[in-house]
């Protein structure tokens, strides 16, 4: 299959001048004067800053968002020229792993700059958050501003990263493709008999060659009648007849995920198998219904659910029916009974309705859509109304 | 190339029952009562809890190491069956996401019961490390416990994975030999006038060829005359006479990682940067005579240091010329003038001399040693003595 024509790289300028304005925007509701920003997502939301150096934990970065005016990067020395071609100009860098000082005299002399002292600083401390920097330095930090509040900007960056731009939405979409493309060739290379092991490797390489960067996700397990794990790595186990698999992979292109999963029964499928998969496969269809501007992250809950609870659902341990997705293999927000997040035109979501359908045997679908006035867009390619059998 | 054989995955329980033995006789010294464990590299080294899972920001997940007896697992339900196949039997779960409480009552349950109200609870807070849950729950758990101290575990769980049992070290061996069995393949497929962007995808998918799980960190450059940035995504750029390649991957298998680079030259090479790679070969020729038990990665970075900067070094961005490496790309120690950890047999290594020889360009090597009595044992085949060209 030739390979699908990528979108170009990268954003202009104009997207992170309009990302920044409706930060300032709600930073000045929440009365915050400077937002400081230790994660990889968010480094790289507000200054285009891409780079798997991330994997390695030892230097802290950071970004500080003011209340008017351009964004601020302190980061270590290595990062200065990958940094320096994003449209970032105020790159403050310092050799860092250092013992006495990483970084945090640079920090605060930028916040400083920003902020008087009894200023309201801004650091993500909400759901789904983390601080990615050693916890005594954020400490020593702190007490540099002892007059100042530092509060939780997760609001301000959650609203605006789960609204994507279109750019955004074409790179999703141009990953969601490629994984499709992936899958469409699943069949022609996996067999009976193949070892669970041996088709997650043909299944990456077949990603590459389809035309992902990456693929930073790929779970799921292949088991008689179904599985009941979904999150392990693969074993050496040779598929045989009657099992199931299902594959899931966050794939990437260009920083931006697709997260979705297919099945497959191997040799046979028992009449059970098939049902659950046609129940999961109508869920997926009523979350399409429901997926509307206005309606709730909570209403395509209650419409996917209602599908599983009627076909004999046992339990779903994983906790939700989709979520959000872009930068992040899942984000903000979650379809569950208590979320209530309103849907709004640009929205990326994954719907993934799964259940128990026998003890012990799980199924879960999951597709990849985009929120637009009227019907959703669909970004992976349709799963089979039937479960494919490969033989 | 047929594919090298590969280790058996996981450990035995003896494995992790010596982990925590050593773990406890930490603990005793710094009077911890209990150690809250929230990363994805410090619960699998206690657990065996191995997937990609931990890619979704979305739910905490917890292991609280006791003074004695077992650690206990809190985590959410969509992992408890991965985690059972582990050696942890006390396994908590909760369905998460859970907008009231996600795992914090469980959590502070299972300190409590291992602690009395002053007791000292251990978590990670100093250099590398990150707290990874939300800070405002964090903080939460900390109220729920006002009269106990919560103290740094950084150095419990640093001295301990600094030194690498056999098992763990054969797994890291093996990926080294996995990734330079795929350097050994790559003039065989890069060609001058391939863009970037295709050689890392063509080796991308040797590594997963010759044996590689996965290769979540490839990073590099091609310039002409040699790179000055290290950490970058490929471009489209087409490769040209004179260009100079870094390829650095951590690539991984059974959650172990590699971490080394190779330089191409494409067409040909010019005498300053031929005499760069030959002058930083030699600094990597210093670090392999200076490691030995009882000297220390200052010593290791002398020795480098010197080599560098007689061969007339200008600078070096990275900050360090090697450090630790096993479950994380980059883990403790560094080798720097000012780290003075003394080397033990066991000790996994990067040597990683690297200088800029002109401006803006840099040369940069990697090697991977394990520390025994004696010299070091290279993990990874020794590049060529002289810069490889590609016509």
């Amino acid at each position: 299959m030739p390979r699908r024509e990528a979108p170009s790289r990268g954003f202009p300028v104009s997207e992170f001048e309009a990302r920044l304005e409706k930060a300032q925007a709600a930073m000045a509701l929440g009365s915050m004067d400077a937002m400081l920003l230790t994660t990889e997502p968010e480094v790289r939301y507000f200054s285009g800053f891409l780079t798997q150096f991330w994997q390695s934990p030892t230097r802290p970065w950071f970004l500080v968002v003011p209340a008017s005016g351009k964004p601020v990067a302190v980061i270590p020395a290595i990062g200065a020229q990958c940094m320096s071609r994003t449209w970032i100009k105020d790159i403050r860098t310092w050799s860092s792993p250092n013992p006495a000082d990483d970084g945090i005299v640079l920090l605060a002399e930028a916040i400083q700059e920003m902020t008087d002292p009894t200023s309201r600083i801004g650091v993500m401390m909400g759901k789904e958050t983390h601080l990615r920097m050693p916890l005594e330095q954020y400490a020593g930090l702190c007490e540099q501003f002892p007059a100042a509040e530092f509060v939780d900007a997760t609001s301000v960056v959650r609203d605006l990263r789960m609204v994507k731009s279109e750019a955004e939405i074409e790179k999703i979409a141009h990953i969601c493709g490629v994984a499709s493309d992936a899958f469409d060739a699943l069949p022609g290379f996996a067999e009976l008999g193949m070892p669970e092991a041996d088709i997650f490797r043909r299944f990456k390489i077949e990603l590459l060659n389809c035309g992902a960067d990456d693929c930073p996700y790929l779970v799921g397990r292949a088991a008689r009648g179904g599985y009941g794990d979904i999150i392990s790595p693969p074993t050496e186990r040779r598929t045989a007849d009657g099992d199931v698999l299902i594959l899931d992979t966050g794939s990437v292109f260009d920083g931006y995920y697709c997260d979705f999963d297919r099945n497959y029964a191997f040799g046979s499928a028992s009449d059970a198998v098939s049902k659950a998969y046609v129940d999961v496969f109508r869920a997926t269809e009523a979350g399409l219904e429901a997926a509307r501007p206005g309606a709730t992250t909570t209403d395509l809950f209650t419409a996917m659910n209602k599908v599983l609870e009627e076909a004999g659902a046992l339990s779903n341990d994983v906790g939700r029916l989709g979520h959000g997705l872009g930068m992040q293999l899942t984000e903000w927000p979650s379809h569950t009974s208590w979320d209530f997040t309103e849907l709004e035109p640009g929205m990326v979501l994954t719907l993934e309705p799964g259940m128990e359908f026998a003890p012990g045997k799980l199924m879960v679908h999951e597709e990849n859509i985009v929120i637009r006035e009227g019907p959703p867009q669909l970004l992976t390619k349709r799963a089979a109304p039937e479960l494919p059998v490969i033989s």
